[in-house]
């Protein structure tokens, strides 16, 4: 469970997530430790961790079409605040989701957006160190 | 039919679409005005000729993301094209469809990926002007 | 397999259908025939035959709401020409797949669109008895 | 952002969503403004405007169709109550729902189903002008 | 509303929900009875009452699969209790959750694997008999 | 790339895919690397090499459950005969489909059987070693 790909996802996904890497984590390890492990190792380790073929904020940007995309709005709160994270602005967030109205509709674009209300204010209100 | 902002969104959509744009919208025209209409107007004019709120290469990339979530390929190849007109590199786009198997997986990227592979090729053999 | 729900479903799928309703259905019949029963019977004989809750032309209209949601085209196909044949116009048809730009994104509405014209030719070159 | 077509759909978005109108697009307004320009004047002010092509009653019908399909309880909670401010019976709303199983099968049909029993019970509660 | 194969698909649904049957039943008899109606006859009755063209448990195992790409958390939580009733184990179940991020990505596995932590421990709080 | 997760995930992959392997593989290598790496890397060397927690028959059963809800038609088409390989019936795939129909819907579901009975002709057709 400590291979160098798990220590390699780990490192970037707290450089995303911040200090709501542990909290996000958590909860995982404890009903499958293996689910944890390749949540860490693939996403983060094998693509995130390349930032030469992309940079992270545009990652995240493109994530956060994704999740709209898909309606995970908890994933959808825990990767707007990755985007700031990572240097997006929130007029950038706030346009993704709203191009994505011609996507894949208002109702999925909608509930984004009141999402990205939510992780603004809690983003604003987190120790940042 | 021929508002401002159906105008705008049309030299809009060329600027992505390229030599591409006429035999794209002439099906939609055949088949209901209206929608070819409200397709120039709202996400072209009204969405992605804000180049201030975020750049076409950009609208592009998260745009991709989206497409291959949806699975929607004859719009993943068109809009293959407009991101490589704006600038994307194609490790950048192939990069944002191996990211996405992390968010929708294997299969809807596959058929992404393959998609990008015939697009890469028309997009050579098109002439430039 | 010839239950009273059987042929109750397919009388109704018969109305909706036409003549192509023995083509969409002899492939099921060979690959499957239980699928080709419940196919029959669930949607068509417990629901579609309801006429006194919902009519007829309303039902394919939601279908094609569904439909264009889902991207399945070979059904979006079906039933356009169900539609038609239940008494719903040409301008309804593409109102509901245009009114769907807001609900599900112009790339699966506009492939929607795209059949719906296949579809209308199609039925017009059809035998009509 | 007080553009004809904007006021044109803010008129008909009153007429859908009645009372609850002002409640719905209050957020939006806060997180950005844009965004709910964009709706009033995109699915409201250009499309169901138009009563020519498709009344009201029809629009919100194959409208909860289309949210069934993509699961966002929110909206179909709002849609629910539009139906029926637009002349829509409840036995149309539940018939249009339990059609919907055999288009997107019964777990999304059951939650849209369980979101019209608390829609149902919340109309009725509300002031009616 | 007591058919046969009412019955059947009752019976069936009981060895699948056990005590929790008639709790997941109620309001949908409540809302609309044709919908319970329905839920019973031919999910149950029609399809999972055939034991012979495949046992509970790898019905109950596929379900589980369908219902983390659909996201469908009420009904992954039930299904999840439904599994283990039917002959799954723990690990089976997280395995198959595993599975899927490579088939729908991680946001809905993720959210399909913190429901089963959820439902592993409601299951261990119920009453056997 | 020749790294032991890669090969680990190959000689899994080709226990699945059997003499279809490279032509699957081949155009993903062609198109980026990457790509093809991470799909023998993560699914297969990660996940379905895995045969304690769960074995490869019902792992191809849940795929098939999930590929009819993504409606991802090569891959159902790959995994229908890679089910076969590993020892599933084709009744067991047959009624995998059919039950589906009350998870997603008739048109995916239908649209999965079909391409069952080409998959079928196509195996039967294929030199077994």
């Amino acid at each position: 469970m400590t291979s160098d790909r798990y220590m390699k996802g780990l490192r970037e996904f707290k450089k995303h997530f911040g200090k709501a890497a542990v909290a996000y984590l958590q909860p995982l390890e404890e009903i499958y430790p293996k689910f944890a492990q390749v949540n860490m190792e693939f996403p983060f380790g094998d693509l995130y961790a390349d930032h030469k073929s992309l940079d992270a904020r545009t990652r995240e940007l493109v994530a956060l079409a994704a999740l709209t995309v898909l309606g995970t709005l908890p994933q959808m709160n825990a990767h707007i605040k990755a985007a700031l994270r990572c240097g997006a602005t929130e007029t950038e967030i706030l346009e993704v989701i709203t191009q994505m109205t011609a996507y894949c509709g208002f109702p999925l674009a909608t509930n984004a957006l009141l999402e990205a209300g939510k992780a603004f204010k809690e983003f604003d209100d987190m120790p940042k160190k």
